[in-house]
């Protein structure tokens, strides 16, 4: 072996953790998982890697620039960017296979070569959830949706969080009675920065837009109406427009805001926003922000919304879906940053075996007892003074020590010491898992 | 959008499944994952991508031809093609911060070029644990890397299995003994095919290598000696060879296999196979393979062995470790072709709601409350008939169906049906949980 050695490193934007911090990460990965399978969704496992044909099928220039990209052999491939278009990939080749509608869930890492800078990754998990209909999709999966982000950001416990919606037929509805059909990309782009800019901007660039200053104001006063949801479709209905996609879409927000309430999610945390248009060209119903309302400089921790078609690219059947995805990756980053979580632990260990100067066959078979009883269990081998072994518990975060000596192994009993109370009993070698758990 | 579709397909070599296999994959994956922890392994998750250099620091030929290598902006970057270059570069560069043993586990995908024929994956998950010692790492994590094996193909209930244990240092002094110091690397090669080519042809090439025809013999009784675990070692030891490394072999292998039965290893669990090398050049002690019983054309499912010094060509430090690698993709892949292990479920739904012509406040309320109870619940939304509902359970493997109709509605009650037994009965919602856990 060569003397000369290689600076271990890792590229800048991509994110590894120590065992402290990854098992913290992991426990929001599951419990994200936790929540998708018990609604009902179905895992889905794409290759990172596909055609590049098929994965840019539908990208424009800032993906293909972004794209790690490349040719082994006679074969151009590319890493996914996303796991939308694996999963339209996905459904276009097995529709006839899948049950409609097809809920799945993926969780996994994507790629993107962006020029890192703080908060943005080239490698980061997303935790995607969607619903695909053959031809027809119901409207109450527009509210599942918001029931499981509801469920998870309960469950994550970062504090009061709001779910954000709005639905892009109100938005698109409302310009058309304006006669702006043919800016709505535009004013939808410029409203989107709102939050950022300010009203008096916005105004200033919709009037760049050659949008003269009466509807400038009516754009204005409908994007910052304020009032609970009800209050909102009170508004909205009240404005006199008629339009009927316009009329279609506050019907869909009224049912949608019903149905969200009949899925136990509390009125104070949704909310219609109706300056909400998702960047993407691709929505065409409901839309999804949601932010943690004591960290609202995160911006939007989890989004999506509803499309006409997700697979129009791959075949001729029309499939309807809606959707969200968690950055993961960024939002365990932000939050760990800003001290929000913080590791408990730095073992997935809940008990550790020290035995006292005796042969190791007694703490072992104790060992195999607790772990077939699920307890994730440590044996300490090294034959060190008791001290040592309680300040490796201590510092791993170990909240049980099953001390075994001499004593203990004559008459088959095990003294377990609670870490955190410092309480200790000796018991018969059958307790101990009661005692544990 | 244009009319011109794209052909969804993926790669040759890349296994995706559909949701009834992905559902038995991931069981299979949560299994391994679970014992690994319960040994107090942990979580590891390192970049897909890393940099060239760092890469293929130690790599040979056969790999870097394999290697999904490619060049964005300046950088020379490459997938991973397994988990130990990364676990090297990791615990080299984070020595400072970890704990030693480092005991960690990796359940990854990691990718090789290889042309795809079967049994061949370009991208498969590799499931690793590994335990690194700081300069020294006692002899009993000899004993629980198998102990882990153990466990988890017991827990995946494939039928009778056998660990099959080894010691490159009894096969280094034995053929140090014979003066054949400077062959081991090619004696090893040949008789590792001795299973595929039989004893005949291995003494040929052993011949072929320079080796008399005595010391062929030597060899070929050496390596199909028979017997239990003792009763090879007490063969070992009536060899009479004076070899300092022979002598360290044979006792590492009797201490070993004292630590495996203290344990709880069954003695018919495992053996020591004096034919077992390992190709990997770094394995220097202790070697494992484990074969199903009644599965050996699938070859070893779970190898690996000890090394040295894993971090050489990242740091002076010494870092000698011990560890295996269940190959997942590829075992699930021929166990699911032999039918040896099939999906018994299209879902991972638990209980599925079917409201019978009612609002769905009160089944939203029950849903929510079973998954609450960490039951994963689906709601069947669409107006069918009830026969219907019952189909779609059936088909999807859902264990139970709450009915509510309007008596239900009216009474607070629930009609559950057992779908295995076909037993039903109506109770009171809050006791919904218990009928169904």
């Amino acid at each position: 072996m060569s003397d000369k050695k290689i600076q271990p490193r890792i590229m800048p934007g991509f994110m590894e953790l120590l065992p402290p911090d990854q098992i913290l990460f992991n426990k929001m990965k599951d419990t994200i998982k936790d929540v998708y399978e018990s609604f009902g969704f179905l895992p889905l496992d794409t290759p990172v890697l596909e055609l590049s044909d098929v994965l840019l099928a539908k990208a424009g220039g800032e993906t293909e620039k972004q794209i790690y990209r490349f040719t082994k052999g006679d074969t151009d491939m590319a890493m996914r960017f996303d796991l939308t278009v694996p999963l339209a990939r996905y459904v276009a080749q097995h529709a006839g296979e899948l049950t409609f509608p097809f809920k799945r869930y993926q969780i996994s890492k994507v790629y993107r070569g962006e020029r890192p800078q703080k908060g943005r990754f080239r490698e980061f998990y997303q935790c995607d959830i969607d619903i695909i209909g053959n031809d027809e999709l119901p409207l109450i999966h527009d509210a599942e949706i918001p029931a499981v982000i509801y469920s998870i950001f309960k469950k994550l416990d970062f504090g009061k969080f709001t779910i954000r919606i709005n639905n892009r037929k109100v938005l698109n509805g409302f310009f058309g009675s304006l006669g702006l059909d043919d800016s709505i990309a535009d004013i939808l782009r410029t409203i989107d920065k709102i939050d950022k800019i300010g009203a008096q901007k916005v105004l200033a660039e919709l009037s760049d837009l050659g949008i003269d200053s009466a509807k400038g104001k009516k754009i204005l006063s409908f994007i910052t109406a304020s009032g609970s949801a009800d209050e909102k479709i009170a508004y909205l209905k009240s404005l006199g427009i008629e339009n009927e996609i316009f009329a279609e879409g506050v019907d869909e927000l009224e049912k949608v805001s019903g149905y969200m309430r009949m899925f136990g999610i509390e009125d104070d945390y949704f909310t219609i926003d109706l300056t909400i248009a998702r960047g993407l060209d691709y929505y065409t119903g409901t839309v999804y922000e949601t932010v943690l309302d004591e960290y609202r400089n995160l911006g939007s921790v989890c989004s999506g919304g509803r499309y006409d078609n997700l697979t129009g690219y791959y075949t001729k059947q029309k499939m309807p879906g809606i959707g969200i995805s968690i950055g993961l990756t960024r939002l365990f980053s932000q939050l760990r940053s800003a001290e929000i979580i913080k590791p408990e632990s730095s073992s997935v260990v809940k008990a550790l075996i020290a035995p006292m100067g005796i042969d190791l066959k007694f703490p072992l078979e104790i060992a195999d007892k607790l772990r077939n009883a699920g307890i994730s269990t440590e044996v300490y081998y090294q034959d060190k003074a008791f001290k040592h072994k309680m300040k490796y518990a201590n510092k791993a975060g170990i909240p049980y020590v099953a001390i075994i000596g001499e004593d203990e192994l004559k008459n088959g009993e095990v003294t377990v010491k609670n870490m955190l109370t410092g309480e200790q009993q000796t018991v018969k070698a059958e307790e101990i898992i009661s005692v544990i758990k």
